[in-house]
């Protein structure tokens, strides 16, 4: 039968269903601000958002939002190649290539777009991929789509990244190899100085993915490889516009002018709407806020540092180091899905998430900082853990 | 060198520029209605967008999206499954499954995540997809990502469809059989009823991706299937929010609970940031006009028919039947780029397409209609393509 393969997932369905828990697609009844709402009938404060910056409800976008609608109307209806080209489609390409100050840009109209359909075309049969073995489903679909050769490389390796291009001799000059800036699952950094070194002494091209650290790391915020001071290694730098930039959509940028011939190939990019006139212009505005008020920057950070100790003072598992995102790791569905629904309960609203979704066999409490967030909703936030703690729910420190 | 294979992408945007033609991602600088706008410095009619119905520009889908933007912010900045569901999708998903008299429905970020999600999830290793040899990139793109065995059959023939389910014997029975109702690029309608009847005959699941015929036909419309009377027959209908709808994104529905499970089994829908508010709220209103307005699809019927009956009048090459899109085949490229250019200069601006993107070896003037346009409008356009033969560009009647 077609449907046999979904009866693992039936099957858990309805046991979430019998529990009455809901971790997966909760819905979300009211916004009341970056940081609080109603979700499943419970006032919470949101912790689960990747709204780094709290701008998917600043004012100013919202009208950016509006007034875009009102002058353009609620869509493209075409592809970029085809009607779907407006001035403001390409002014934001203008305005994020001027932000990595590179030349060239393109802009997706979803993320996963941007990330799947750059990996599907730059490299092709006869190729190597270099991904690391943590990649977002986005560059897996990629690279299975491109028809190159595909090496997975141990997370965040950069001696196994190393090993892997010496290997492949001559080839390597033409490899591509491709890292996140942060990674989503569990907020920890690439080691992006290491894994520059690897390509100067090897070869290839580096494509990293700033997904979840564009606007979070860096002087200017343009994420981890401006962090790590190697943007001059960098020949793709791709991104999304739902996390910091509170929108959606994605980009790629690159110094390298055949991006722009190279855009024309990309079957994600000709055969997609492109974005609504009203995502591009409160992305714009987004990213013009993200250049003025650094400070956005260093809130987030605190809010990042005050949680990760906090939980980490717990004796909770949490990832490397301070990161906007911080997981607390645990073994067991049973117990993680209990703590999910005690949280919402206490008015924690945070990600639930499971393998094969996770990384290795991990289950996580995946929560997320904006620099939206008050130290009082960090501090609440702290307390719903160490309540789950006193429940029995989670280890007492010491006991981890 | 990785760029190699770009070579000759990097070689036509030269020559284009040489020449200064745009064909591909010229730029809308502003709309002034469904139908008008200024392109590249030019006022034009827009004869080439697939804005069907003419909603994108429709003052209350636009006053949706300004309300919902302002309630729900600019972004969710999270997937469905993660914090992405607001009460706006799961109405928008409950008002798709109303529409098509079906219990389930799924919304996506894109029409391209809808079809190729479904398409690489539904079925996989072990499994067979017969798919129409025409099929849209993003059916593409799923399928090679299933896993599963890719039979392609000839291009809206049910007899080659038969033959190939017949060889399958018993597999048959859970062969997935992929089809469009209306084939974008020639307007070409499937013959659903012969398509369904080998189903009958041979067994398999039927999926029909309804993205250039929702709105436009069936009694209320909901597509091809609905006006071949064999809607019973079909087990996933897939569609997007970029055409009729007038805004960006997609859907698929079906009679099947499973597809609540297949649901969290959807990689371009679990890691794909969710729709705007705006956008979702937009659709929505978009969707209740088409139920509550068929005089719009009588309109488009007209405008389509004035136009086809035109352009076959003139002793144009055109689809098989009049259609909302009207392409008119060539079999030179270079004739081609001129064509489109001289329509650009006279204000009428339709889309070029060329191969890979055209089927076979045709280059395309497409032509798409909307009930927005007057009939004057259309008149416009018939009397360019007039003018295009007039000039020597385009064959004399009697002479193609």
């Amino acid at each position: 039968m077609l449907f046999d393969k979904f009866q693992s997932m039936v099957d858990f369905r309805a046991e979430l269903a019998e529990r009455g828990v809901k971790p997966f697609g909760a819905v979300t009844e009211e916004i009341y601000s970056a940081t609080e709402g109603r979700v499943e009938g419970r006032d919470v404060i949101l912790a689960g958002t990747n709204n780094y910056l709290g701008l998917s409800y600043d004012p100013r976008c919202i009208a950016a939002s509006q007034a875009a609608a009102q002058r353009w109307g609620t869509g493209t209806t075409g592809s970029r190649v085809a009607n779907g080209s407006f001035s403001e489609h390409q002014a934001l390409e203008a305005d994020i290539a001027d932000f990595y100050g590179v030349d060239h840009a393109i802009v997706f109209s979803t993320g996963y777009a941007a990330t799947s359909g750059m990996c599907a075309t730059l490299a092709g049969p006869g190729d190597v991929i270099l991904l690391d073995g943590d990649s977002h489903a986005s560059i897996y679909a990629g690279v299975r789509l491109s028809g190159a050769e595909i090496i997975r490389f141990k997370h965040n390796n950069p001696d196994d990244l190393a090993k892997r291009l010496r290997r492949l001799g001559e080839r390597a000059a033409d490899a591509l190899i491709i890292v996140e800036g942060i990674y989503s699952m569990l907020g920890d950094v690439a080691p992006l100085q290491e894994i520059a070194a690897a390509k100067r002494e090897f070869g290839g091209y580096l494509f990293v993915d700033e997904a979840h650290s564009m606007g979070v790391l860096g002087e200017t915020g343009r994420g981890a490889a401006q962090a790590a001071g190697i943007e001059d290694d960098v020949d793709f730098v791709a991104g999304t516009f739902s996390k910091s930039l509170g929108g959606i959509g994605g980009f790629c940028v690159s110094p390298h002018a055949e991006l722009q011939a190279i855009r024309f190939c990309i079957n994600a990019y000709i055969f997609t709407a492109s974005s609504a006139p009203s995502v591009i212009a409160s992305t714009r505005e987004a990213l013009r806020i993200i250049r003025a008020e650094p400070q956005l920057r260093q809130r987030l950070w605190d809010n990042a540092n005050r949680l990760y100790s906090g939980l980490a003072g717990l004796g909770l598992r949490v990832g490397p180091s301070a990161s906007p995102v911080v997981a607390v790791v645990l073994e067991d569905r049973e117990r993680t899905l209990a703590c999910w629904q005690a949280l919402l309960e206490a008015g924690v609203y945070v990600n639930m998430v499971v393998p094969p979704a996770s990384p290795s066999t991990y289950c996580l409490l995946r929560n997320s900082v904006s620099a939206a967030h008050t130290p009082e909703q960090i501090e609440t936030m702290i307390a719903a853990y160490a309540a789950l703690q006193d429940a029995g729910l989670l280890p007492a420190p010491g006991q981890a």
